[in-house]
């Protein structure tokens, strides 16, 4: 679990900052072994970090290589709401995006999710040095790192659907923020999914936690809903919900996974959409066939570079008796704690094969497969 | 090689056929084996294949789940250009699209390249039966099967970069048709890559290749270009070029791939850009730290299922002396074929390490990475 008080050096933390995941993929300089976040939190990019120039076609080229943006701003199907604080984009899903159920993969969504967080924090003006830092946290050379990410999808969308994804973020106690996602049918408004992930604030050279400072706070959250607002304001929900470790021995496992050169991102390590198929890649074949994914929830520890060898581990979740109705002779089987609506839940370990570290624990729900796709 | 006769079975047809790549994601009925395609072929869908209603939204829903496909229409970036003989889409490059580069990755340009060959498609009215065959083809249960696939990349998009692709079919042979793509920088127009991508005609029943009859021809040309337009016009450019077969020992093997769930298409197949990873996957790391693929060729001979076990092998390709300029004392690597500009020709095979079976045959050419991404 995430040690939430500050100034406190431990293996736990210093593995835990190797995620940082979400984010806006530029690099930093001098921080190998991090991958960056984007985060809207300064109006103006510094002018130490990016160097912004106008090309002959008049359209703004940053130092970093990623041009046209105002394009790019201007052709995209997303913008700020009405009162500046939030972030709405459609997105159309394409042929290669669908997977074996013939809607958008859990992988599309996660991506698309990473997508608008990118372009919020680049609608506000953060993007261009890669980080969307606040200059208090550049000063101090501090850094976003994911924590946790929660996605439930009640509908999966299919190819040529428009989805509308709206996004925002807020404070989350004293060291943490939170960036939530409301997934909605373009077409009629039905909301099909709804996703929240946690961040807390790292010093990149001590690795340590950090509190948000109230000038930290001051300078990003301009930006943010100033009423609490919660993509699950339910009590208790499953975003929430603390995920057991799954004890050895797994009743279901893929060993030697391997990043392949595809999942490196600029800074060679793995892209975070790699790690949620490792997840599911030790579910069991026979429930995909029946079942879809109805959330995932993944708490980040550690992040894998270009060598390393993962083990997925998947065990059945046990679920309390009053909520499940319990199939005599099936124990052991997903089939034994099938509760009511024919759901089951799963707990998932990735670690590295070399020395059973863990890279991160995840919780999934899955249900029966609507009759037609 | 592929055999250009007609009516002939050979195993290297019948293992070919498992590969129809490119094209639209959809089922077909009792086609367990086969991946499906989309082509640009009649103007009005079979009815027997795919039903049409109009939902309380007014929107299309097709019988296969695939809504909303007239307001995916209306929002997309793209339409068939003023002669209705081709179709423009500009794409906006996404955070996640990105690799270690920080430029787009060859897998994101395929699979774009794959999107707009779909939309093309569905922009005249070919898709909803997820074949986009002509009438006379669903008649006589022909479809199209890729045969090979080339792209050339002179400039890599970076995130947020507008990249307009243009794209158009032709007939190819008497057995078979083209499609063609130009890729432009939409901020100034330079054109920044190509690719073209041979299909020929196959009876589904018998996996025979047969030749495209004037009925079919007519059915489809009608949306082609009248005169000759080819991407690669020069005479015996790259696209052309015969794919030696590499050589047992190859000089770099990467063993034992698996195909992971999410590389699943629809009807459970390994999506084609799975196979583009696959083959550049046994390249040497140090060539791909210091150099960015120029262009890559595949010839397509067997789909993989998601039990197979892949072995990708690579060796460099001897270039004519007076091409290149021989490096003393550095026979057996990259180098020692490298050319004018700092170029290194590669062969590649996937084979399945089952039995040995050719999955595909490729080429590629690297060039030094720009100094500045």
């Amino acid at each position: 679990m995430l040690n939430p008080s500050c100034n406190v050096v431990s293996d736990k933390i210093q593995s835990f900052t190797q995620c940082s995941f979400w984010g806006s993929p530029k690099i930093l300089p001098n921080l190998n072994r991090r991958r960056n976040v984007s985060f809207p939190c300064s109006k103006r990019p510094d002018p130490s970090v990016s160097v912004s120039t106008t090309t002959n076609n008049g359209l703004t080229q940053t130092e970093n290589g990623s041009g046209s943006i105002g394009l790019a701003d201007r052709l995209r199907l997303g913008s700020l709401t009405e009162d500046g604080l939030s972030y709405k984009e459609n997105f159309i899903v394409r042929s290669y995006e669908v997977g074996i159920n013939k809607t958008a993969t859990v992988e599309t969504i996660a991506n698309l999710l990473q997508e608008v967080g990118c372009n919020h924090a680049q609608s506000v003006g953060f993007s261009t040095d890669g980080f969307a830092t606040t200059p208090t946290m550049r000063k101090l050379h501090l850094i976003w790192v994911t924590a946790r990410m929660h996605i439930e999808i009640y509908r999966y969308p299919a190819w040529s659907d428009v989805v509308e994804i709206e996004t925002w973020c807020q404070a989350e106690g004293k060291i943490g923020t939170r960036r939530d996602f409301i997934l909605k049918d373009y077409a009629n408004g039905e909301v099909i999914g709804r996703a929240t992930s946690k961040w807390v604030m790292m010093n990149m050279d001590t690795r340590r936690l950090e509190r948000v400072t109230p000038q930290i706070g001051k300078e990003y959250l301009i930006y943010c809903p100033k009423e609490l607002r919660l993509a699950f304001p339910e009590p208790n929900n499953n975003s929430l919900k603390k995920i057991s470790k799954l004890e050895d021995p797994a009743q279901y496992s893929k060993q030697g996974l391997v990043p392949r050169r595809g999942d490196l991102d600029m800074n060679h390590h793995v892209n975070n959409v790699t790690y949620i198929g490792w997840t599911l890649e030790s579910t069991p074949e026979e429930l995909v066939d029946t079942h879809e994914l109805r959330s995932i929830t993944l708490d980040y520890r550690r992040e894998c570079q270009r060598n390393d060898v993962v083990d997925s581990l998947t065990s059945v979740e046990p679920i309390k008796l009053n909520e499940s109705i319990l199939q005599n002779g099936a124990n052991g089987s997903p089939t034994s704690t099938r509760d009511e609506n024919d759901s089951v839940q799963f707990l998932h370990l990735l670690r590295l094969s070399a020395d059973g570290s863990e890279i991160n624990r995840g919780r999934t729900e899955w249900r029966r497969k609507p009759e037609r796709q």
